[in-house]
């Protein structure tokens, strides 16, 4: 087991929210933080494992509200490791999807703080799977695509181009569900693709509903879910109701058997 | 914590390699499995997590070598678990990113054995990160495509679309490069791309070769370069000479200076 050294800054993937799913790594970093610096994709429950005594930053990041400056986050991490201390950067999922790992990497190299990229579970991956949805499977998807629900091209339009027989993760603020299933359809998606949204993947909040993306934001709507949430499109989603009771023991902790049920699939 | 229960199959990610990423659930799965069956992507280290006493089987799952029959492997779980053991099925990286996973939750499932997903840390995300190269980076790449080199459409070629600015990752046996690269270029994508190729990422034997794509089978052949390699393609290859240090001291375990100076790109 390596050692976790003082005044050096672990840019730490939290995993998809199940303190479980944590590394070994990253619960070693959690046990000797002195400061742990996180955002509010970072569940409760993994919050929970860090010293007690331990400082906690929340730095903000939620889908629409104002980030705090990436240098100012990195100044005060800095400022800490130089004093000596263990410092954790906790990012939701895996630091380098889609969570600007690479740009605090650069932002404490420029500082000459040195530092330990501790990779995660990443959400675009686990939060399918919780809910049954294996996002690669020989004769359904031959790729997997993931992207945020946040980037958009100038045109207003989902910059990723239409693979076929690919499943398609979108990590999202839920939000933006009607006008993302909209984009992916005239981006040449079938709207009768299967598609499903997990909310809060692998915590005791987990919710999802299964559908068609045609009707997928209707049904996210109506089931009231909110952020964090990760759309999947693709076959895929098919073999949810198979699959889910499977893994249902343990992963998909909330799984409701009404919400597994993905009736527009099935139908 | 959740107790591991005898008479079930855990599906556990094993990760990349490095013991430190596995998951709390999976070292948990593997603190109290009687079996282990495992492939060989399955790194030594992890494996030697295991109870000393569990029985260990191989079954195989190496690029090119004849593989077992999914089937018989869920009969042997099956039968072990009917006798209350706790059976852990360990697969690299992820089990649902290209491990057929989902095709042996349905065959266990057909058996009537009750079984677990333990989601780990993917291969795909994790050897590019411990090359210090992030997959995904905000005005580099807006997606993240992950496909496996073996899967190729009926004329021969990968079936994956061409995404514009995308990080593009492959799992492969790195027989396939020169082919591979080839295919990639004749389906669009750009000779002079930033590439890498990560051996055995986050593992003592992790090595790693930068370039640009169309060179980048003839270096990581002059590197002898073996299994288990991803190839990476994307701008964000381009990163790796500023984060490989950073990230260096723990992540890329094998990292030697030398190897690590992607010159085709610094050039």
């Amino acid at each position: 087991v390596r050692p976790v050294e003082p005044g050096r800054v672990y840019l730490v993937g939290a995993g998809p929210g199940d303190p479980e799913l944590l590394t070994l790594r990253a619960a070693a970093v959690l046990a000797a933080a002195d400061a742990v610096f996180h955002d509010r994709l970072v569940s409760e429950a993994v919050l929970a494992t860090a010293r007690r005594d331990a400082e906690r930053v929340d730095v903000g990041h939620r889908a629409g509200s104002v980030r705090r400056e990436l240098a100012e986050v990195a100044g005060w991490m800095a400022t800490r490791a130089r004093r000596g201390q263990v410092v954790a950067r906790l990012k939701g999922g895996d630091p380098f999807v889609f969570g600007r790992g690479g740009e605090e990497v650069q932002a404490l190299a420029a500082l000459g703080v040195p530092c330990e990229v501790v990779p995660g579970v990443s959400s675009a991956l686990a939060a399918p799977a919780a809910a049954g949805i294996p996002v690669s499977h020989r004769g359904l998807s031959r790729s997997i695509v993931i992207a945020t629900g946040h980037d958009r091209d100038p045109a207003g339009r989902p910059a990723w181009a239409t693979p076929t027989e690919a499943t398609l993760v979108v990590l999202m603020g839920s939000a933006r569900l009607p006008a993302l299933a909209e984009d992916l359809i005239e981006a040449g998606w079938e709207p009768d693709t299967p598609a499903a949204v997990v909310m809060a993947a692998t915590t005791p909040r987990q919710r999802q509903v299964c559908g068609r993306l045609g009707e997928i934001a209707e049904r996210a709507a109506g089931a009231r879910l909110g952020p964090p949430s990760v759309l999947v499109v693709g076959e895929v989603v098919s073999l949810a109701p198979l699959l889910a009771p499977a893994v249902a023991p343990s992963l998909a902790l909330g799984l409701a058997p009404a919400a597994a049920s993905p009736t527009g699939v099935a139908e």
